[in-house]
């Protein structure tokens, strides 16, 4: 009964998740989300990540946005178009039930995480998913433009502004979850894996709160990560090019560099084999993979090698 | 330059406003709107008689249902549903921007009475019209389940439960806006129209409220009112089952007792011909109409017929 915590942000974080849910069950697998990038709007309680890997789990992502749901109307956000209302964070109609459930929820006192839950399970979704934390965090984005909040940067600027750094707002006061830290010192814990995610946008500020770093380092099973960056570039998302604005080497060991303290073993792409053997040096198990993931079986073998990865360490 | 004011609630006061919008202009003709149906659902402020008497105005009405926008999607409430989240009031795609529009702008501190001119005016719609107050007013309906709120009474419970009182909570402390106030004394008012609404679910509520009846009373131009009930029955809705309930005769005299203390002159449908002389015999000028406001030239004829009375009044 090998039991597997997988940390995960975005898109990419979201893909290996699908993997490995086709290969263990959901008393086996448990998901970490990065809540950072949550924010108000419209009154409504947003969670990108969340909703994110609850999309791509329940099957009902959008394979050509990459974000929202499949089979989506867009009547609500023209009509608020019309009413001068916000339009730059564009909400389907069906999405838009998610954040208004989320909301009424949340507003008679339910916890985040039970939310979530409820959520998935509507879905059809029963895997564990956590939000990193019940308490807000917001991720800010220093840039050559001001303080930026993350949906403004991302979204909004379209990660345009350069970037000089970031503040994860909240984490200082904010407590991981009882239901990870439970996870985590689970004596049939058989490793963890940090999901092909932005390090900085979606992995940092889970790592930023209060027991979730320690509870890694403390925790007797492996922990693995997985570079978002393969042959210098991000496959989706602004990673590459923060990493030159922070004048930081765009390659994956960099990436093992950043989370090297917490890592026993690392996965890189196999195009990118000429590094095995330096981040070899820094320690860590290390693992060609095929990590682009477009097809399910793209994301079941990457799955599947961070699995044999993990009993290697 | 005389002015007009129509106090109006649900579909037949909005029918009958559309009618006086084909004959007077914006700067001639003002709305005063009940909120005594207003209520806060999914988090959201809906106001379905201001919404009613927009859509109507704009075009937008959904002539089929007699609520809601016309060439509506239903995907949100559909999502919901699935979600567990509650769906027995049917908001539509399109409407909802409306309540999430009117949401975000109160909770930034404007005036329903300020949110409402705005929405209107992104319709197209240039007629001032006013929510009978700024403040909360809740219409509690007193039946033999118990005390509904207004929507459970009417959309949840399909008007089933026979009523026996109503309650006008927050009448007491609320206050006419001052945009009303100053159209009473303004010395080009020429007249007041009560519409063919609900008298005890769309207009009481705003005669409770501190400062609407009183400026009623001491007006110089006249009020009339056009009678809801046709031939003993309701037009549309529940106004002569509750008079069944409340042991008032279902007639349009008992209307025009209704009213009494504010009225000058009074419409009845012309198939009720035989209620004339005891209507006048209360005192007031009648005047029989073809009440029923099937196409927009039903609508301008009955608006001509209101125009004539109060001129003979």
């Amino acid at each position: 009964m090998s039991k597997y915590l997988a940390i995960t942000g975005g898109v990419g974080g979201a893909k290996l998740a699908l993997g490995l849910s086709r290969i263990l069950g959901p008393s086996d697998l448990g998901f970490l989300v990065n809540t950072g990038d949550d924010f108000e709007h419209l009154g409504l309680h947003v969670s990108p990540d969340i909703d994110t890997l609850m999309y791509t789990l329940s099957g009902l992502s959008n394979p050509q946005t990459g974000w929202g749901r499949v089979g989506e109307s867009w009547n609500f956000i023209e009509s608020l178009g019309e009413l001068g209302g916000e339009t730059w964070f564009k909400l389907g109609d069906r999405d838009l039930a998610v954040h208004v459930r989320r909301t009424v929820l949340l507003a008679g006192g339910e916890r985040l995480t039970d939310v979530t839950a409820t959520l998935f399970r509507a879905l059809g979704v029963e895997y564990r998913t956590w939000p990193m934390s019940d308490d807000p965090v917001r991720t800010l984005i220093d840039t050559d433009a001001g303080q930026l909040s993350f949906q403004h940067y991302f979204v909004r600027e379209r990660c345009e502004p350069a970037v000089r750094g970031f503040e994860y707002r909240g984490a200082d006061t904010a407590s991981a979850i009882p239901e990870f830290i439970a996870w985590m010192s689970d004596p049939d814990l058989a490793g963890v894996i940090i999901c092909p995610s932005n390090p900085f946008l979606s992995i940092d500020p889970i790592l930023a709160l209060d027991g979730i770093r320690e509870a890694l380092m403390a925790c007797t099973a492996p922990v693995i990560a997985v570079s978002p960056i393969v042959g210098g570039e991000a496959i989706k998302g602004p990673t590459a090019k923060i990493m030159e604005e922070l004048d930081v080497p765009r390659d994956a060991r960099a990436v093992a560099m950043h989370y090297r303290d917490l890592l026993d073993g690392f996965i890189l792409d196999e195009t990118d084999r000429r590094l095995v053997e330096p981040i070899g040096a820094l320690g860590l198990q290390v693992a060609p993979a095929q990590s682009l993931m477009r097809t399910l079986d793209d994301k079941i073998n990457l799955a599947h090698t961070a699995l044999k990865l993990l009993e290697a360490c």
